[in-house]
Formats: structure tokens, C-alpha cells, sequence
């Protein structure tokens, strides 16, 4: 009935790293992708719109990995955590989407409106 | 430190179907999808590189919401489970692709390499 037996594996894409695979996980690591320099805990909560506690337990999550560094920081006469991604988790993040578009460009061979993706250059 | 305080949940991503946004489920979409007239249980193994078990166990799911129909056919003097995506499974396959097309332009905003990824043209 299809057009091939096809290769072990080929639709498998191992490079979907657990990690960053998880919706607010990889909202947090666009929104810092978005903002090299850094995002305060307030910001980032808007962008992504997730509660306090969900935030914290995601960033902590990236944080242990090293993909994600948290620095304590003054605004005025308070202190705001800042986190930032680190050249590791930016580095792991480019895989992931390298292996994101891989599933976009073979989802998408077959759907005439949305075949015009291109395969993602590498750097 | 940022460029813009930013919108509400401007990267929340609520389009990331939690159904579909599962590594292994991602990979079946992604086979049937390139297999419209449908596929057998042990290619579909083979395509995605998972167990018995485990495939089962998440084509169960996406039968269960409706996305992939499951048809008992006879091959030779056997009969083997032909596995095909649905009308339904398909459009909310198309909406998810978009989404992570979505994330893709704006992870890809600040990586001059990737930047070249177009906007998904809705069919």
C-alpha cells in the first residue's frame, strides 16, 4: 500500500532532545533566543504566559542542564533575576530546530501548500 | 536588558497540540502523512524505530482522538493492520505544523544561518 518499505528510523528524529521538547520549555528558550542580552522572571512569565510556579520548575529544569543561566540582578532598589542562555543551550537548541525543520520539510512533501519550506542551511 | 516588554504570551505557543507534540507521535504523523494510502504496523515499526509496545501503545491514542484509522487487511494467507491518517488527524496534523513553523521563524529571528526560513503560506 505505500510507496517504499523505507529506512529504519526515518521518521524516528532522535534529535528531539527531550529537554527542549516540551511546549513551555521551548517557548522559554525562543523568548531568550529572542532576547540574547537576557529577560527578567516578570517578562518572561508574560511572554510565555505561565504562572509562577510553572516557570520556575521549567527554568530550573534548564538551568541544572546548563543551558540557561540565572543572574541575580538590582532594579532600582530591588533585586530581579535575570536569565540568559548560555552558548551550550544555544548550541543544543540550533540542533533541536535543525531537527524540527527535518520533520517540517518531510511533513510537508506531500501538502502542496505548505511544500515550499526549504531545508534549513547549516552554520 | 531586553529590546520590548513583549505581549502576553507572545511565545506560549497554546497551537503545540499536546497530542501531537509527543516525539514518537510526531514521527507516525509524520510516516502516515507521507504514506496517505496507509501503512502496516511492522513498516510503520521499522519507519519510526520504536517497540510493539510502544508504537501501539501511542497509535492507540491518536485512534482513540479520532486522527488515524486502524483497518484489519488481508496480506497473502495473513491478515495485517494497515494504519492511515484521517480527514480530522490531517487538518489538525496541517494547524500543528504551522504552529511549529511558527516557532521556528522566531527561534530562527536571531540566527543569521536559519534566518532564511520563509512564513508557511496557509493553503
Amino acid at each position: 500500500m505505500q510507496a517504499s518499505k523505507g529506512t529504519r528510523g526515518q521518521f524516528a528524529y532522535d534529535g528531539l532532545d527531550r529537554t527542549l521538547h516540551e511546549r513551555a520549555r521551548l517557548g522559554i528558550m525562543t523568548s531568550l533566543m529572542s532576547h540574547p542580552k537576557g529577560i527578567y522572571f516578570p517578562q518572561l512569565k508574560t511572554l510565555c504566559d505561565l504562572t509562577d510556579g510553572n516557570l520556575k520548575r521549567h527554568l530550573d529544569v534548564l538551568c541544572e542542564e546548563g543551558l540557561v543561566a540565572m543572574v541575580k540582578a538590582p532594579v532600582g532598589n530591588r533585586t530581579q533575576t535575570l536569565y540568559k542562555i548560555l552558548p551550550k543551550g544555544k548550541a543544543r537548541f540550533v540542533s533541536y530546530l535543525e531537527e524540527l525543520q527535518r520533520v517540517l520539510n518531510d511533513a510537508t512533501k506531500t501538502l502542496p501548500g505548505l511544500a515550499s519550506i526549504p531545508k534549513t542551511s547549516k552554520t
